[in-house]
């Protein structure tokens, strides 16, 4: 039954960003919400583990009757802390965003919103990452609300494979109307051109911003890339074994070692 | 010729461990040597890069004529930096490493060694990462150092695609003579289990130490972690295309959106 299924709610941009707050309102009709998100912004993160540190976990009241507690570490974190010290058992599904800003393309790999729903998915968690082609905090969130409930309904309602991670992005459109539904597509082989914005401090020392350009080698049409351009929304299947099946077959078949 | 190569070097233990001395010494016979790394150990960092500070980067002399760098980020920000402000052109290969410990397996998703490469790799260039079984920082090099030379020549004379990435682990050996050789596999289905630590501090608040016990659920006998039970050296091929091809296909039959 639908309320007794428990949502795990993440983010990178932290517990009090817009973003995570249209989540819950998106998803908080398909079961029990619970919400486990960094203190502060933790974009480009990617995958990241803190064990330096160690890390601090606080219950806090911000989204009315809903649990939630912030973190002080990664997005990683947070998911690895929900499901052993909060929830003591995997939930039903984990959802993570709505990420301020794309994380299509190669951007997965250093996306905290979609590293947090592929812990979850290392987890056997069915999960899904959601970022929105609007990075402002004042966006309208009403089409990735729409979206996110649709996606997550539909995964909940399926019976996918343990492990199964989508990574789905929402377009920016002119228009509300201009909405062409969602697409599945392929990660778009792209990469960012990096340029460092390269200045002096007050005591005459070099140091460097990361800025870059976004550059896009990839002209098929069944690209993630390709859909948001066009209207749709994207939606891509995302795997964790990362071993290029293909070159091992080379490898094996002509080198000697 | 060998000797207008140029061969990036970095890490994530940190310029000043020993791991990635010995890289150094394994490889510099095979071109012109410029190391970028992190001031600071990085482990466990994934595919993090620096967005909210600035980053340093200080020319530093310790491993006697060879350039060397330190830079105050991640170590995929020292990968961007080298190419971008050292050496202003992609270098002919990218190795990482010798990590101190294992980045088998679902290890590479969290590990800044791979991370690093793979940061390289999506810039086109042929990059490998390599990591060895023990811990200490007290280990003998030997066995790691000839496997890394091995390796790296060989990628050196191949005519592999561009973004070519290796995962390298080295076991650890009872004794020298047990080695089997370095055997190419794919990434064993494994995750950590985790426990967090969970203490109080002075003022009797919570804290969480990230601790975890390693669960291999493969049982084949082609990957990685098999490979490195039995005293060879594992070789992944890895890829960052992460598209659930087989899901998609089966979402495209199956799925109405």
């Amino acid at each position: 039954m639908a309320d007794e299924r428990t949502i795990l709610v993440t983010n990178d941009d932290g517990i009090t960003a817009p973003g995570i707050r249209s989540l819950i309102e998106a998803v908080s009709h398909l079961g029990r919400i619970v919400v486990v998100a960094p203190d502060s912004p933790q974009s480009g993160k990617g995958h990241a583990i803190t064990i330096g540190v160690p890390l601090r976990l606080d219950r806090v009241d911000i989204f009315g009757d809903i649990e939630a507690w912030q973190c002080s570490g990664t997005p990683v974190d947070c998911v690895k802390l929900a499901r052993d010290k909060i929830l003591h058992r995997k939930p039903d599904i984990c959802v993570s965003g709505i990420n301020h800003g794309a994380n299509h393309s190669i951007n997965i790999i250093y996306s905290g919103t979609m590293s947090a729903a592929m812990e979850a998915a290392i987890e056997g968690i069915p999960s899904i990452g959601f970022s929105y082609l609007d990075y402002s905090f004042a966006a309208d969130f009403t089409l990735p609300k729409q979206v996110a409930a649709e996606v997550t309904q539909k995964v909940l309602e399926s019976d996918l494979p343990p492990g199964t991670l989508f990574n789905v992005n929402i377009p920016l459109l002119g228009s509300r109307d201009d909405f062409r539904g969602i697409k599945i597509c392929r990660q778009a082989n792209a990469k960012w051109v990096e340029e460092f914005d390269e200045r002096r401090d007050p005591r005459g020392k070099k140091y460097f911003w990361l800025t870059g350009e976004f550059k896009n080698m990839d002209h098929g049409e069944d690209t993630d890339v390709w859909a948001l351009e066009n209207d749709y929304a994207s939606l891509v299947p995302v795997q964790f074994d990362l071993t290029h099946y293909k070159l091992k077959e080379r490898l094996e078949a002509e080198w000697k070692l």
